[in-house]
Order: C-alpha cells, then sequence, then structure tokens
C-alpha cells in the first residue's frame, strides 16, 4: 500500500435533497459508484423534466471508475443511469429484480445492448485491487434491496442503501440481521446510512399492516375495488394479490408501469399471482362487480396517470361508478399532496367509497424508511467509528447525527456534507477538507443539460407577467423611425381590452427613439436598452407588472 | 307575506374550496351578505396575486343587498372586502377586532372614509325588513369570532362562521355554548357550518395546549428565542407574551403584519401586554440573549416575511445564531410544505435549535377549526331540519354531511352545492333546482379582472417551454420574403449553443413561405399558420419542446 493512497467517500447527489442519489467510494485509483437517480423538479424549474447528478467528475477520472453498485430499484436511485452509461459505461451489479427495472430504461434509451448487467445476490462477492466488496439484506419499499459493505486497507465501510426493519416482511423476505450484526462485530471504520425518516420517532409500521387493512376494505367493499399503489412496491402488490384471492376477484392491471413491472416481477420470481387471476379490461364486464379488483397507477395523483383519469371519467374502457370502493395505498410524496386531493374531491363526486392517508386503525400506507429507532438499530449493529448521513434534507441529516451521537458516535466524527464535499480517511482519522465539483444537469425533452439558469430565468419572468414585443422598422441611412412602432403581447393583458395602455405605450417608444436618435445615430443597442428602460417603467408604474419587453430593430 | 317570497341562500365563494368565503342569505327583495374573503393561488396560476368572488350578480341586484355582516378577521373572509364595497357600499357590521383588521386593508385601498363600518357584538340585534339577525360567541384562531342566525318568516337559518369547541380558552374568551343550545331549542330550519377539519377523526385539542408547550421551550432555551405564529392569532400572541414574562425576556416585533395586528389588538383591549415589554430591534444588543424574544410572522415560509430573510441572514440589524431557539409555532397550511421545510433546513446549518411541527406532545400548534366531534356538537346543539355544509373542498363537504347524518338530519336534507347554486325554502320546504352566476375575478398587481382565460394559457406555454419569434420582411407588392428570416428565441434554448438547430429552422421557415406564396399571395395570416405549424412540428421532433411559436410579418 502506498502511502500516498488513501480512502475518500463522496456523493454526488443524495445530500441536501431528497433524490438523485450517487455516492462514490474511492481508494487509490479506483471508484466505485453507488447508485445513480433522478429527481424530479419543482414547480420553479419551468418546463423541466428531470434533474440528474453531474457526473463531470467521474467522466474526467473515467480510468478509475470499475463498477456502478445498484442498492434498489427506485428511480431516485436508478433513473441517472440511461444518461450516466451514456458518457461512462461501467459494469452494473445489481439484484435481479433491480436489473429487471434497469433494463426496462434501457430499452426505452435504446442502449441494452451495449450495456454489461451483472446479478448480483447477498451473497456476491466482488473483487477489485484495494476494495472487497460484500452484501446484506435489507427491507424497503421495494423488494431485494441491498447494503452494502466496501473492505478497504483502512478499514470496513458500510452504505446500508434505503432500510427500515421489517420483522414480518412479506414473502418472507427477512432482512439479514445476523449478518449486520456481524459486520459490525468485524469492525467499521464508517457507515453511510440513510436519513429519510430521521424526524420521526419511533418504528416503521411492517408492511404486513397495510396488507391486512387492505384485505377488510376487500371484504367490506359490496362492489369492484380500485386499488392505486407505486408499482415497484411488490410487496405490497402481492398482498393486494392475496386479498383479491381471499375475496374472489379478478384482478385487472392499469397503467403502462404497472404492467411493465408486475411482468418483471412475475418472470423473476418475485411475485406470486395464482394462474387466471388476471384479466383484461375489456373482459370486466363479463364478471359482476363484486369480482373485479382493479390495480392501477396514479397513487401520486399524477394528472396523465391511470387513477387520475379514472377519477375524471377519462380511462376508455373502464369507469368508476357510485359504490365502487378506492384505495389510494400510498403516501403522497411531499408536494404530491394537491393533486390527490383533487383526486379525492372527484371520485367522492362520483359516489365511490375512497379510503386515503395512513392513520395506523385503517392506514394503507407504511413508509419504507426507517423512522429513529430503526436508524438507532442499524447504528448500533454497525457501531461505526465514523459516521455520514446520506438521502435527506439538512434537517434530516441534522438530526440522523443526533440519534448517532445519542447511540455513542463520537462528536466530531459525524460529517454531514455537501454534494461534492470529500472525507479522506488516511491512517484511520477521517476529515473532510476537500471538494470536488458536483451540481444538477437538467434534462428536458430530449435535451440534457442544454437548459440552463438563462433560459430558466427567462421563463419565470414570461411565466409571471408576459411578454411585450416593440417592433421598430428603421432607416439604415439616417437611423430614423420609418413607421409607427408595433406592439405585440402575450400573457400580459388582454390587447383589445387595454387598446388606452398601448397606445400610450407606442407614443412613448417614438418619444423615446427619438430621443436617443439625437446623440447616437443607429446604435441600436442603446436604443433598444432605452426603450425597455422607458417602456418597463411606465408599464410597472401602470400596472405594477413587469413583463418582458422585446424590442426588436428592423432596419432598412 | 307575499305568497311569493321564499328564503334563498347560496355562496359566491366557499364551496368546493378553501378560501374567498361569500355566502348570502335572501328573503323576498333583500339580500344580506356573510363575509368577503380572498384566495391565495397556486402555482398553476401564472402572475396572479388573488382570487376574490365574481360578484356581479349581487351588483346587478345592488338594491336589495341590506348588509354584509363580517364573522370574523382571516383573510379568506375579509380580504375581498375592498374590492367588494367598491362596487358595491354597504354597511359592514363586524366586532371591535375584526373591525380593526378591516380598516388596516380599507386604508390600504383609500377607501376607508367613505366605508360605513359597525362595530356588533354576540348581544347585538340587527333588524331589516323581513331578517332579524342575533349572533352568538364561538372560539377560533382568532379573537372575536362570531355565528350568526338569521331569523326568517320560513324559520331559522344559523350560519356558525368558523369554529372549534375550545372549553379552556386563553383570554377566557368562552364560546355562548347556553345560547347556541337556546337558539337550537327554538328550532333551526337551515345550519350552514363549516368543514375545514370535518376529515379528522376527534376533537380538536385547545390553544392553551400550545401555551404550555411554548412556555416549557422558553424555558429550556439558553439563548434569545425567536417565534413565529400568525399575527392574527393574538391567543397565541398573548401565550408568547405569557411565556416572555414568566421567563424573563423582552419582545421584539418583525415584520409589519404582526406590528400591525398587535397594535389593533393592543388597542381594543384584546391583548395584554406588560408595560415596557416590547423594545424595538435596535435595543436587542443592550440585553443578555436569554432576555430576548422575538416574535415575528413568516411562519408559513414565505419568502419575503421575517422568518424566511433571518433564516437567510437577509434581515437587517437581526441575526439568528448558535445555539438560539426558533419555533414555528403554526402548522403548514397545504401548499407551504416545502416553504417551511426550507426554512427549517437554513435554520438548522446555522446552528439554532428548532422547534416545528404540530405532534401532541410538543406540537406548537392546534387548529382553529372543529374536528368531527366538534362538528358533531355543533349539530347536535341547532338539531337543523337542513343543512348545508360550506367552507370546505368536495371530500371535506361530503364527510360532514356523513357526520350530519350520524346524528340526525335526515338523508335527503343535506345539500352539497357549488358556488352559485341556490337552495330555496318556501312554506318549510327545500329545493335546489336553480344557480345564479359565480365566478373567479383575478386580482393581479393592479389590474383586477382583466387577467383571463387566454393570457393565463400564454403564459403558461411561455413558461414551459418558451418562446421562438420569427421575423419575416415581406414584399407588398409581390409577397416575397426580401431577406432571410430572422429568428430570437427567449426561453427556449441557448441560442447560442444551438445554431445548427436555428439555421435549420431558417431554412425550414423560407421553404413554407415561399411554398405558401405560390398559392396565395399576400396572405400573411396563412403564411403566419403554416410557418407556426411546420416550425413546431420540427422543433417537436427535434427536441421534444414545444415553445411559443410568434411568425411576425413586416411588409414594404
Amino acid at each position: 500500500m502506498s502511502t500516498n493512497e488513501q480512502l475518500s467517500v463522496f456523493a454526488l447527489g443524495g445530500l441536501n435533497e431528497i433524490g438523485k442519489n450517487m455516492y462514490a467510494i474511492q481508494y487509490g485509483e479506483e471508484i466505485v459508484v453507488i447508485d445513480c437517480g433522478n429527481k424530479f423538479p419543482d414547480e420553479s424549474l419551468l418546463g423541466i423534466d428531470l434533474i440528474i447528478p453531474d457526473v463531470s467528475y467521474l467522466v474526467e477520472n473515467k480510468e478509475k471508475v470499475r463498477a456502478l453498485i445498484v442498492t434498489h430499484g427506485h428511480e431516485d436511485h436508478i433513473g441517472g443511469i440511461p444518461f450516466f452509461l451514456k458518457k461512462l459505461n461501467v459494469p452494473v451489479y445489481a439484484t435481479q429484480f433491480t436489473l429487471g427495472l434497469i433494463e426496462l430504461k434501457l430499452k426505452e434509451h435504446k442502449i441494452l445492448r451495449e450495456s454489461e448487467l451483472i446479478a448480483i445476490d447477498s451473497n456476491s462477492s466482488l473483487t477489485f485491487n484495494n476494495l472487497r466488496v460484500n452484501f446484506f439484506r435489507v427491507n424497503h419499499s421495494i423488494p431485494d434491496c441491498l447494503g452494502t459493505v466496501f473492505y478497504t486497507p483502512e478499514g470496513a465501510v458500510v452504505h446500508t442503501g434505503d432500510f427500515k426493519f421489517d420483522l414480518t416482511p412479506v414473502n418472507k423476505q427477512y432482512a439479514d440481521i445476523h449478518k449486520m450484526a456481524k459486520i459490525g462485530e468485524g469492525g467499521v471504520l464508517l457507515l453511510i446510512s440513510e436519513s429519510t425518516n430521521a424526524e420521526r420517532p419511533g418504528l416503521t409500521p411492517s408492511e404486513k399492516q397495510v396488507g391486512e387493512h387492505v384485505y377488510e376494505a376487500f371484504q367490506k367493499a359490496k362492489r369492484k375495488v380500485i386499488i392505486s399503489t407505486f408499482a415497484s412496491n411488490i410487496n405490497r402488490v402481492q398482498q393486494v394479490v392475496e386479498a383479491s384471492r381471499l375475496t374472489n376477484r379478478k384482478l385487472v392491471l392499469l397503467g403502462r408501469s404497472m404492467v411493465n413491472v408486475v411482468q418483471v416481477a412475475m418472470n423473476r420470481g418475485y411475485l406470486d399471482v395464482p394462474e387466471g387471476m388476471i384479466i383484461e379490461s375489456d373482459q370486466i364486464e363479463q364478471f359482476p362487480p363484486e369480482q373485479i379488483a382493479i390495480l392501477c397507477t396514479g397513487s401520486q395523483g399524477e394528472p396523465n396517470a391511470a387513477l387520475s383519469r379514472l377519477s375524471s371519467g377519462n380511462f376508455r374502457g373502464v369507469e368508476i361508478l357510485p359504490e365502487d370502493t378506492v384505495i389510494l395505498a400510498a403516501g403522497p410524496i411531499p408536494g404530491n399532496e394537491r393533486n390527490v386531493t383533487r383526486i379525492v374531491d372527484n371520485l367522492y363526486s362520483i359516489g365511490a367509497n375512497v379510503i386515503y392517508g395512513s392513520g395506523s386503525t385503517t392506514g394503507m400506507h407504511v413508509s419504507g424508511h426507517g423512522s429513529q429507532e430503526d436508524l438507532k438499530l442499524m447504528l448500533t449493529l454497525m457501531k461505526p467509528k465514523y459516521f455520514i448521513p446520506v438521502h435527506g434534507e439538512y434537517r434530516m441529516l441534522h438530526h440522523h447525527q443526533m440519534l448517532a451521537e445519542s447511540v455513542g458516535v463520537e462528536p466530531g466524527n459525524t460529517f454531514i456534507m455537501n454534494n461534492g464535499d470529500v472525507v479522506d480517511i488516511q491512517n484511520g482519522i477521517a476529515r473532510q477538507t476537500r471538494s470536488i465539483p458536483a451540481g444538477n444537469t437538467y434534462v428536458d425533452g430530449i435535451g440534457v443539460g442544454d437548459v440552463g439558469d438563462i433560459v430558466l430565468r427567462d421563463r419565470k419572468q414570461l411565466s409571471e407577467d408576459g411578454l411585450l414585443i416593440i417592433i421598430l422598422t428603421m432607416g439604415k441611412r439616417d437611423g430614423s423611425l420609418l413607421s409607427p412602432p408595433d406592439t405585440i403581447t402575450r400573457g400580459f393583458v388582454y390587447a383589445k381590452d387595454n387598446e388606452e395602455l398601448l397606445k400610450e405605450v407606442n407614443q412613448l417608444v417614438t418619444k423615446t427613439v427619438n430621443e436617443q436618435r439625437e446623440g447616437n445615430r443607429n446604435d441600436w443597442g442603446r436604443i433598444k436598452r432605452q426603450v425597455k428602460k422607458s417602456v418597463g417603467q411606465y408599464l410597472f408604474a401602470q400596472t405594477k407588472r413587469k413583463p418582458m419587453i422585446l424590442p426588436i430593430i428592423i432596419e432598412f
């Protein structure tokens, strides 16, 4: 081991945010990447579809990057993979179910054939020059999730992936608690653990609880049942299948991602569906309503997904009728609450019985992320020397630090970092003193990375106060106005109702142009700036609005 | 009583929404209006500041409108008053505290002097031709709230205003439970009751609970305390004053609405503040931090309010320092969660202790609206024959109907209505068969009502995919293109990075124009439509984006 080599750990996404997770463990000249997710924009990012991590640093160091390990198949862990592989085609290691979801994405991006995908499970072991990687099973709201442990010359680094402790897991998918205990006993130098629910006291309830409530609701439902949940939550889907079986219902799948993901799960042995239970939507009429259950997408209120379209009567061939039971079996992700309540309102006005919310007596949802007692248990099992909380906004990372210190991590040994910050460990001592480039890359339509701040700023101004175009035809020879200015407005005021205002604007423009000409003939730039300034001031005084003002000069 | 006269009840706002409450009771030729509020737009209403009820129907019937009764001083009950009075200057009846808040608004709009404002209390009685109006005190998250009872020839109509039952109210502001019972005993034909928390089981806790938690937090705080809440929640402010007194802290008020509303409350006897407790922000340094409490606005994370600016270090003269305690004593109104968590993150990274959330052990907030047991108690006290749930989105109205039926209101006697629907009662029988015009009026900057659907739709397109302007100079005589087209983009792509794309667009435009000319010389409209179509299709195929395309033809 060269005395210059050290262990370095950094994130390119997932710190101070929920989404676009991407972590890296580096020893010497080897980097192994963990996860590559995406993030969905909030309303201020107008017209942007997706945000992915800026991977420039890895591209510049491409010869060092050995592998991409993927902990599980959620979008915020796999959504960036197609874009990443197009820049750096590294081997991808993931469990069977996770690979199935990744393959769906790579097919969409037409790069499946060139990609190197290697199936692993909790018994796999990967060896690189200085890094040996083992795995352990964890519970989460999707099947087949792994935590990783990196054995490095400095010591063991554990990355939990996303997890909770579910002691009564569906389909007997027990977590590897004994293995986790052994890893901890062997000494853990650094633990990297997810912080999503670090603000929530107690334990996160078991998925089994949802299954019981779903079954009760299926029993009570007098007509057909429509239940929406995340397609990737195959354990919940299994419980829907079970409830359908026990109440003698056929099952219809609605929504492209539901159909696709269920297919992957069935093919790879993660979902057990009785023969003949699944029927097509055009067969619904062949059965009485109390023998029908519909499993659909759209639990987040997404306007184009199945549930929203069903709730507004826009789903061809399938109708929600009065006395049908609709179950929203997923908690609204923060930001989606209004979309969800809009659908609930629609469903009530159709006359359906609606079950939603996650109260513990009727709750149709439990989180996939560990609450405080789960997180403390993980910290206790691993007993790390150093701790990096990840996968959370600042207050979640902060709370996770406090939990760590409450179970014995020394104060000063927890690093709350930003994306790009690097923790270096050498001779057993960890420091965070440097950073590498990190940031957001925006995906908009087909374009990746070409919507920058200027474009976003323009969209924002256009969205708030609209646009005023002023067309000036100027003589090339003498810089004079050849005809009165023309104005075109969009998104500002309705022109027909505001003729007076726009007439005043034209007069002001003419005056401004003539004043400018006296000093500086043909200085179009100066003329445009002055027009923008004087018209902008005038409009704000009259209307308190600030539309984008675009003077256009056509010279003849 | 003319055999043609009947009792009519309708809403112009507040049904199928939270906000812009405006209700009306009509008997014969007399209308009394209850409340006139505003609503804040969601993100889809780009650039709109406020939404108020469309009052055209009342303006058309102005000679019938006798009075505006205001139940309490929240924005969603008073925010539309200045705009309404400018169209219809009717007398306004409200309690002293409510009037104080209304006067602040009327001053801003410069119409205070022309307005007729009459102070009432729970013992007042108003008499019109066929309507006699009495009042009763209710508890809410603002002082001095009233319910109303209208005695009409058909029978008694009760409007609850916003309410909960707080049996340990701050400042001994007990609700008139005995009076409510008497009103019910006398027979209530119709109850109009608010539905905000109709989905929540149980009782809403007392405001006193918040006071206890606030006091505990003040005691534990080692340095200064910064606490944010709604200025109008004077009862909560009183408890902050009390906690400051008990922990020997001076009190600083930050934020214009906090200063104004506290002033109104103190002047009119609703807030009791020990002499000398309130100091200015520039006096903070004269006291050790443990003797300072700061009460500020911004509990909803509003970017321009005090708390947000403090959390980003942008409040001149006042700083939040490590170990300061920050308390968010207000629940986030749905839609504001992200603004609030952003501030919490900032505060944690400053190193402050942050207390937020409404869990019952540490909760710094209780709702002002009654939960299911409170609503059932009101229904039981009033024992109405007919019931109209108001002040809620559909699912809340629906749940309230179920509560009413569970305590004895006959099925079929509850009306779930839309704004504009009218319930007519004649000879004791109620029917909902007709509607009057109702809707939204948008306030944007100074303009009221001039931002219609077309302007909003344009802003939406501009915000999502931006704008492409194509300038065509055409010969008047022969309709030919006099020079190559010019393109200007805003908010679409960054032109310098996309020269190839824009060059292709220019060539496509030239081709389209020349094709069109062959058929139809100088048909500018047709040429523009074809250019929009062909360029739109091309851009979508290339970029999957749909910018607004504006061809502009200058003819010479």
